[in-house]
């Protein structure tokens, strides 16, 4: 049987991740990382999904890396409204990010004898975020079995969103536990990169039942591509 | 001119790159890590090396990553004694530790504009420790470059500890600032790998006037390779 490290953020596509490895009979062990993000709400929704599965979750605490990586996550800068994949979204960069997880998470696994890190990057993360793109994670992953015997396995990597909204509906996903806001509010806010990302994504995927609430639950419409 | 973000640990290796480094015209920046060793001396070295070298120092505390990956040099482990490159000291290793420092190097290094991130891995670290290998450096370079611009300097990949403490000594590095022992006591205990190593290799490039003070000071004579 595979064994994994499943970084799981709390959000649609790591929870879809691992409701579809967990089918596939693989061993998950989830791994929530905060890294100073200001929507620690993603943490409570990792918790949540992680006991709705019954996998065991480990959280880490990287938050100081917040003080030497400036971005609008982990700042108190503005947040860029509008669609996900804009340039705007550029500062929600935070550089590298991808591979201080991967890096941890391969860690974390090779400790415990696991054979792969599980990471639900996406077609949709390549426009602005480089280390999640095919080319970066196939040298990481070799990298990554060259240092300690865990390779990287990414198995939305071609998926839209909306591919990916739609295997969690077909899967039976609880997407009302998932959080996905870059602004960590009550709600959803419905205008931040994600919320519309989501929102379009789980428009097309649920015929316009999308039980997430957002604060302006129409914005997404406007800015959609 | 070239800008680097330089791992400092505040050992030989990594003061001795600084040293050599600063003398060929590169703009460093040191970055220390707290990643939960024992040896938190060594980031007090680390402080009085960079204000030496008038060298800006940032640290960053991922001390909880401790917690999750259990090795003699972050837990209360028993700490093997004899040569570094001995089968024992594979109890030091921290899986994927190096991956670790170098991705939050890199992403210190981009977000600042910088060209490169130095790092004094060295021959005498690839019997034990996989992410100090050359194949493990360039595979993880080319992810690196991939994912923030950045890529991965190892001046001394192929030079062995003993060519390292003779250039310290023809750069005039100041030798007793730096920190090498896994014990973190107030003086270098002479005993663990990291002693045995560095009493070897500066007992020839000094023809036998190491400055350094070990509480068992001949007892590399007797396990050195």
């Amino acid at each position: 049987m595979t064994t994994a490290t499943l970084l799981l953020s709390g959000g649609l596509d790591s929870t879809t991740l691992l409701a579809h490895l967990q089918r596939q009979g693989v061993h998950l062990h989830a791994l929530a990382v905060d890294y100073g993000q200001r929507h620690e709400r993603e943490l409570e929704s990792a918790e949540a999904i992680a006991a709705e599965y019954d996998v065991p979750l480990d959280r880490v605490d990287l938050s100081h890396l917040g003080l030497l990586l400036p971005s609008a996550l982990t700042a108190r800068g503005l947040m860029p409204e509008g669609h996900y994949t804009a340039d705007s979204m550029a500062a929600t960069v935070v550089p590298n990010r991808n591979a201080i997880l991967l890096s941890v998470a391969a860690a974390h696994a090779s400790a415990r004898g696991y054979d792969k890190v599980a990471t639900a990057v996406h077609a949709g993360d390549h426009h602005i975020y480089p280390d999640c793109r095919p080319e970066f994670i196939g040298a990481f992953s070799d990298a990554t079995w060259l240092s300690c015997g865990v390779s990287i396995a990414a198995r939305f990597m071609y998926w839209t969103k909306t591919d990916i909204a739609r295997h969690a509906v077909r899967l039976g996903v609880p997407i009302d536990l998932t959080w996905s806001c870059y602004r960590g509010w009550t709600e959803h806010c419905g205008r931040c990169g994600t919320c519309v990302e989501r929102a379009e994504a789980l428009h097309h995927a649920t015929d316009g039942n999308d039980p997430t609430r957002y604060t302006d639950p129409d914005f997404w419409r406007g800015v959609a591509s």
